[in-house]
């Protein structure tokens, strides 16, 4: 390949995670079929996990698993539940359909940082790999970086896995995007100084020229999420510069 | 759910309308099997149901009925018919594909309004469900609220159990969307105050953030149309609240 | 149909080329169940081909040719073939795999014109059909009208069958698009007053406006390419009239 050093799979950077919106079982099979060596998560975005009948929602997972890939519902439904005062009950229905990650996120709802240090703690004594998100979804309660550096230091501290930097599903007007979904240069660099462990990060790129742009910043073994399912092998062919835009600067 | 009241099948309002450009079966089994619950209707867009293998038209309609799901031919198809004075035959045809709705549009055509009448009438008289369709697909062509009012009423009256108000494939610069598909207000509430029964109405709304600023306005039985197949369960999340844009209002 | 003389297969204008950027066995089935009649050639975008697992891609390229469609893998992989000097191992694997047609392009890579001739050719002489591409990928790389005028008429000379004009996944900022995806009429003119025989161009069109205005331009038998899978019936419906933009016209 023009570009080196691609990791394969089991790794712990290089990830791949893809963002489902409701692919019925056939469609699900297919991807994994075709493209599991590529995916490291699959994340059932939003609260969509609740819509399918429950035979179905097994299935997925333990498709997903047997493929040996991960499969955790998007952390609104995680919000919900701390909502209304249920996380036990998320986390024990969770188990029982077979998840085996869990993300907490606080995107809309407000959360202190102890009841997110908690949360972080509880999913992980439940037996669950944790991914937290940082980053509002909502531009009206955007958070800046010294804040968005804290959440991740006290998240891995809580036993965090990975952090999640928000990207919403367009990719526009968030954290590291500006309104045109133009990587905000001065932003990443903050981020990238800042943190501890950059390799724990999982940035959300649902755009291409997103995705181009962290892995000609990153290198082809940066984090990358919210991947369209239809996306994922031009993804892998961006990262080892199979695809014009990397191969140019390979 | 954060946001109550969502209506359950069968209703007469909530109603989600998907289009379909053109999926195979295998595709279209599994968007049932996953997401039947939460699709009232299925279009298949323009005329592109004349270009599919008899046997596999005949299949997907077999399906959807099975499924609880209504489907019907768009009205590109309709206004050709018009076009050639072959109304009676597009009848008789859709009604042997196994149709039980039809779509009535003159989004390109011109058509009197005694024209309109009658083919909604007749398509009644035929045994079909019927639903309409007001304002244009060509700008140059844009019609006012006074007449999309007048058109609603009528169709209502002939006997229309729905009137689609027309977003095209974009949702842009069509009736109550601008040129970069935002909602314009002003037009909406004109619609809305004139309107004898909003029930009827179905918006077209393939946008997310048409979907979203129709439900935070009308609430989550708004009737929606041209929703993607891959959205369906994303939109299902929004009308409940549970995904960051109507879950922070709710 | 509201638009004439649209040619049937198999033929040598009206192509439609589809861009496949990883679809599963069984959609890629039903795709072509639904719509192989109106596909002519299936292109494996970039280099996305090389991440199958090797019983999948053979049995997608016995699948197309089945129902007589070709399929060939990008030009990407070609252009890091070339960059490598491994063109013959490439020309003896593609035979292997049992693709019939080659791309041959320099989107990314700089060839001189005896390189591409030579190129070319050989494909030929291994007994390949020969897809050629021009225009470059990143406009900083930008050639003008008359270069490729010269290229095309080198590439049919040297044996081409069809020239592909290069649009990307977006068709934005490239040849006969400007940064807004809009068609370029003057410079489509002068490509078409200069070249000896535009049926041997496909131009790829990703976008529905782009479609349209070839058709509005060229008439239902244009050739065009990188056409989402989703969205063939659809263009078959823009090329006969049976879609509101070209009906209205008709």
């Amino acid at each position: 390949f023009p570009i080196g050093g691609r990791r394969q799979k089991p790794r712990h950077v290089g990830l791949t995670m893809v963002i489902d919106k409701g692919l019925g079982l056939t469609e699900f099979g297919d991807l994994l079929e075709v493209a599991a060596p590529y995916i490291d998560f699959i994340k059932l975005g939003f609260g969509t996990s609740v819509f399918y009948p429950a035979p179905i929602l097994r299935e997925k997972i333990r498709l997903a698993r047997s493929y040996g890939v991960e499969i955790f519902p998007g952390g609104t439904f995680f919000e919900v539940a701390v909502l209304q005062g249920r996380l036990e009950l998320y986390l024990k229905t969770a188990g029982e359909l077979g998840y085996t990650f869990i993300e907490v996120s606080d995107g809309t709802i407000n959360m202190s940082l102890a009841q997110r240090y908690d949360a972080v703690a509880r999913a992980r004594e439940a037996g669950f790999g944790v991914i937290t998100e940082v980053g509002k979804k909502d531009p009206r309660d955007a958070v800046g970086e010294i804040k968005i550096l804290n959440l991740m230091a006290t998240d891995v501290e809580a036993g965090a896995d990975y952090v999640i930097v928000e990207g919403r599903e367009t990719g526009q007007g968030v954290v590291i995007y500006d309104k045109n979904g133009v990587v905000k240069e001065e932003t990443l660099e903050l981020l990238l100084q800042g943190v501890q462990n950059a390799e724990r990060i999982i940035w959300e790129a649902p755009q291409k020229q997103q995705q181009q742009a962290l892995i000609m910043r990153l290198g082809p073994n940066v984090n990358l999420g919210n991947v369209q399912p239809g996306d994922v092998l031009a993804l892998e062919a961006l990262r080892v510069g199979l695809r014009g835009d990397t191969l140019r600067a390979a």
